[in-house]
């Protein structure tokens, strides 16, 4: 057989692909063709090596190449809190370590290393886009141009001041600021990122209701995270916060749903009918007992649901191969149903279902043609994964993020068997350390 | 500062060291001392220096020592259906998968095979000792034995003729011959291990209680698994599963009572009167919806809770670190309290509450003098591990099993630097790939 002739940057011949888009389906011995950050064409191994002439040629012999995973709640920062403080209730965990630490560390320094500690444990498990949602987004967003890393950042609203703005029309002007910085950038996108219902008041959030419209940016906000504040917003207003979102005209196709755990059947309804997206942090809602998400009705319902891992001091990691698992299994016991969201469905929702909670869904998500490169090679040969019967079961069930050995963003390798490129690892560690004194001291003393 | 001058086999110099016994102590910068397989000392680094010329040292910069996780409930032989048939209602996927595919390779080989690929990748995660429950005990103990790896095997009976077996009488004999070929064993130990209350008769479950009373064995069962089997009992005998056993004499401190996801209190508290084991099998009984085990009730209550992964064609895995953050996590969601079944817990629960629900509590579980040395060594440098606040914290919700660089059974070093010692690592390859064509084809003509 002859080489092919047309000329592209880049062919990744893989085991498996698993593209997410069509559901459901593993091509066996196919390649990805990528030219200038794109993908060209997905087909089989040898009509590619017939077809092009490709300047880089991967031969994933072993490995699933499936789209990069799509986190879609993070607070990357906070990766520099991990394990702080564990095992407490709620508001001792807030109020007597994660706030007072906060308060004295927050700032840019923090927030850019707490982002490139997070970049370096995404791409080690294979996650290539993070839906971000914390203070000074602008370094944030910087910080994600810098290493290549493709984000969402949350433009922060929360009705108290705070190291990013001592007012409401400061959290507005500098939201603007922030999002007007990143317009057009191939990388960083922005969305705005209220707190949480009981945080934000009406006139914000109608504010952003405007705002978002005019900019066409999604709308990222925990709520319905525990009962109680579900019952808060009830005795305060009245209102469920999900029907105080409805009055305010927020419940729709911009909105990003973070937790959820509190829904009625009508909620339920209301979220598929407009077109809301939930992000579901399972090991985050059980490892602070929040309650328990309806991931399976949802999914049923038709509504999209997409998975994020929330922040590091509270989960502890960012481990989207761990809250895949995780998701997969629990909604099988919610939902009373060891057939509910199969292993094809929590694939699609750490991906595909990422992308268009976040709008995201005609660049990134899948493996198809016109999309940009966002892929995860993960080697399936390890002894944990054998023996291979079914590669999306083995892929959610038995994985472990380790085993991701190469990560593509728009076509750029940022993992390359395993080693991080051109990541200052040393500088890293580094930071991470003195950060690590300078908290417990706090924490020590708090 | 001279050198010691005592000689002994091996000194593990390690940057902490969790002993499990004292409960939630981690030593910096200390040493266990070993010496013909046995642990002699445990002490400051710089003290066993002076004490001690070991034959070989072993020094660990980076990393957690830790007591060998004991794995209190596993099928072994079924790694080799690892992932064969998810995502399915229970008996569909016994009825059109398990039990059609081992009715046509459940042997000596399949059991040796199975246990062999299991004992490789327990042991590159951490594990030391299996709590083992499949029929063929003898080819099973045999093959632990010959792999050098710790288990208790389980003696099976059932109330239907099996490969195994074909009458009653027939198991009760197969299982004293067991019995008495590991008798005095030094890894090997044996267990009754009646399936379930709903595949057992009163007959032989009074021929177990004599006769595990006689050999002083621990009697190994299923039960409580689902809120079916409980109602079905009750339609049955009018008692629930436990009160059967109670009534039947089996409700003592011999008796591993894995599953129980459906207790009243009353029998929460009898089974810390009686000092009843509960295995908790957290991922299994998630996956196949089987219902929620009361975790941290039991362990108020004072009940001894041990980990399971159960076997690999259910939960798809043998990890114990998974299953100790699953444990962890879930418990806090179903107790609605976030500081429940801490991490400190759960790392006991995965250790010493194992080795004494087998009655082992003398002998292994905990790193103290005079016990075995069964160790694993977990290094934290891994950027998925920094900042590093809290050892036990990071163990349990942030380490991965690939972090297990060494361990070690009775002395003896398993796992050196990642690599497997001993262990013929291409032919558990090669026999699991063919066992995986073969099962493929069964299944596929199911």
């Amino acid at each position: 057989m002859s080489p092919g002739s047309t000329v592209i940057d880049l062919l990744i011949e893989a085991r498996w692909v698993v593209p997410v888009e069509p559901h459901a389906v593993v091509l066996e011995n196919h390649a990805v063709a990528v030219d200038q950050g794109v993908i060209v064409a997905l087909l089989p191994i040898a009509e590619a090596r017939a077809a092009y002439a490709p300047r880089e040629r991967i031969e994933l012999g072993e490995h699933a190449l499936i789209p990069g995973l799509v986190n879609t709640h993070t607070h990357n920062p906070m990766t520099l809190l991990r394990g702080l403080a564990d095992d407490l209730p709620l508001m001792v965990w807030l109020q007597q370590h994660i706030w007072p630490v906060e308060g004295q560390v927050i700032g840019p320094e923090f927030v850019r290393d707490g982002v490139e500690l997070a970049v370096a444990e995404m791409l080690r498990g294979g996650t290539t886009c993070a839906n971000e949602n914390y203070f000074f987004p602008d370094v944030i967003g910087a910080t994600y141009r810098r290493l290549g890393f493709r984000a969402t950042v949350g433009l922060p609203v929360i009705e108290f001041p705070t190291a990013w703005a001592k007012s409401q029309d400061e959290y507005f002007e500098r939201a603007t600021e922030v999002h007007d910085s990143f317009r057009g950038d191939a990388l960083i996108a922005t969305a705005f990122a209220p707190h949480a219902p009981y945080t934000v008041s009406d006139q914000s959030f109608e504010r952003i209701r405007v705002l978002a419209d005019q900019l066409d940016i999604p709308v990222h906000l925990h709520t319905h995270e525990t009962a109680h504040e579900v019952e808060e917003e009830k005795r305060k207003s009245g209102l469920r916060p999900f029907q105080r979102l409805q009055q305010l005209g927020l419940v729709n196709d911009r909105l990003i749903a973070v937790h959820m755990t509190q829904l009625t059947d009508g909620e339920i309804a209301a979220c598929a009918e407009t077109g809301v997206s939930v992000v579901h942090c399972p090991e985050s809602n059980l490892k602070l007992a929040s309650g328990f998400c309806p991931a399976e009705k949802l999914r049923l319902a038709g509504v999209n649901v997409a998975i994020g891992t929330d922040g590091c001091a509270s989960n502890n990691d960012l481990d989207m191969f761990g809250e895949m698992r995780t998701a997969a299994m629990l909604a099988k016991a919610v939902s009373n149903d060891a057939a509910a969201f199969d292993a094809a469905y929590a694939l699609r929702a750490a991906t595909l279902n990422g992308a268009r909670a976040m709008g995201l869904e005609g660049k990134i998500g899948s493996i198809e043609r016109g999309k940009q490169a966002d892929l995860a090679a993960v080697r399936l040969s390890d002894l944990e994964t054998q023996p291979l019967f079914h590669v999306a079961s083995q892929l959610v069930y038995a994985t472990g993020r380790h085993q991701v050995t190469d990560v593509w963003i728009a076509g750029r390798r940022k993992l390359a068997d395993r080693i991080l490129v051109d990541m200052d690892v040393d500088g890293i560690r580094a930071r991470t350390h003195a950060w690590r004194d300078r908290i417990a001291a706090i924490d020590a003393h708090g």
